[in-house]
């Protein structure tokens, strides 16, 4: 089995708009708006870390992609409330106009509610296919749960909140900043592997291994992302750098400075390594991505 | 059997906060937020229609609580989104600061997030009971859908869509206001007596008659709410009348007058009544609903 990212990722853009409802003409807009940040390319990373672990898991990825594109519809209205005027108020995201900005904050936040809702539609519409199969129902159920739980109040949601309010300066504490890291960006990514674990019905010993990864590798996302806003070029991160700084976000450089989040990236690296070492080189996808993301320049 | 509306309201209302995940104390403004709107009243239509469903085709409300709270917590979300500056920009709620007002509009547009994902966590949550028994398994994933099918980009979402796009004039014909109608309000409506029913177990022919009369009741809902806002005091409605005209906001009365709409409402109640003309006096509850809200004041 060779597990690749690219051949994943191909499959993620090819399906990607599959599983969202036939509107009603009269809903144009709505399906425009959802379409517009669906499309914006992206490295794909939540729904390939699915399919990824479904395939290693011994399962087909093809009959996760309902799945895979739920997480980034998720992901996808995330970044999209995430950039609303209330919020963030950024106007570019990937070199294009956010969604505010194309089709106003209105039509915006309502595009982001359709694509969450529309995540869970998807599921529930692959689940009646295994209403035969009881065992593979099950898996399936498990799997959307895990992309609920890492997308809700004790994940992603949660992490959003406590970085707004860390930008008031409310707590800077250690505590806080890894409640964000962890909630913000590990929950989903973990959420992610866990459901192609869970469709690809992995063993036990395999999904904690796993998982534990998953979590080191969404932490050293994170970190990584941190260090790159202070010295990346806009040219390579397609948005303005120093960001961060300018908005007085608490970040793990702000925090611990550019050389302590280098270390904590290259022990987080480590960490995630050692819970692949008992796997052959099936492992090995896992194994390149988390040394190339702690080496990525955008 | 006796279906009785302030029953399953207090049901809805002593239960309402049991589903909602433990949140890490670093994001109690999170909690406090969802918890807010949550608890700020009303009739909770929406839920007690559930589990008066549920009961209606034989089943145990009690049984169907996770997901009448599901839709009250969809319900309570698009509320916390529609209020926003952003959309309808209101400042009260049944009398109480809105949600934006009280936490500010990122933490309301994250508040909302949170609920909606909150519902789906909930009814997952609940799956798992069922998973050594196949054939309630199933009726749970179908109530799930359906109430996943009424909130989405076929249904509620979409009505708001259309609602925003009507106030700015684009579109004001018959179609596209029965169009917002269906969608904004009786998609919700239609969604939880379709769930009430699956988990409750009913019979193909009651579902389609019961569906046919809460389309019905939800598009009755909708033009009485328009005619309130004409005739209404800001005492009965908790909030100031005249909105919708000082807004250009496409109604059924500013399309077919107040007369136009008084027909249209007894003409709704007729045909939902109809729907109900097979069944005995355990159906009086639906009679009575529809009856109450067209001649309703508030």
């Amino acid at each position: 089995m060779k597990i690749q990212y690219q051949e994943l990722q191909e499959l993620v853009e090819q399906h990607l708009l599959d599983f969202i409802p036939q509107v009603n003409p009269l809903s144009q807009t709505l399906y425009d708006a959802m379409e517009y940040s669906l499309t914006g390319g992206g490295k794909r990373l939540r729904p390939v870390l699915l399919l990824a672990s479904c395939q290693f898991a011994g399962g087909d990825p093809v009959q996760a992609l309902p799945y895979a594109c739920a997480i980034e519809y998720i992901h996808t209205y995330s970044l999209i409330h995430d950039d609303l005027p209330a919020m963030d108020n950024d106007d570019l995201r990937r070199g294009r106009p956010t969604n505010h900005i194309k089709f106003g904050a209105d039509i915006a936040t309502l595009a982001g509610d359709g694509l969450l809702n529309t995540a869970f539609e998807a599921m529930f519409k692959d689940m009646f296919l295994y209403f035969d199969k009881p065992d593979l129902l099950k898996r399936r159920i498990n799997a959307a749960y895990r992309i609920a739980e890492g997308a809700g109040v004790q994940g992603m949601v949660a992490g959003q909140v406590s970085d707004v309010e860390s930008d008031n300066g409310e707590n800077s504490s250690p505590e806080m900043l890894r409640h964000i890291h962890l909630n913000k960006t590990a929950a989903m990514i973990k959420g992610a592997v866990s459901a192609g674990l869970e469709i690809g019905g992995a063993p036990q010993d395999m999904k904690d291994h796993l998982r534990k990864y998953a979590e080191d590798l969404g932490l050293e996302f994170q970190v990584v992302d941190d260090i790159l806003d202070v010295t990346g070029t806009a040219e390579e991160l397609g948005k303005d750098p120093h960001q961060d700084e300018a908005n007085g976000k608490l970040t793990y450089v702000s925090l611990h400075g550019l050389d302590g989040s280098r270390k904590f990236a290259s022990q987080l690296t480590r960490a995630a390594l050692a819970e692949l070492e008992g796997y052959d080189e099936d492992a090995d996808f896992f194994r390149d991505l988390v040394v190339k993301l702690e080496k990525r320049t955008r």
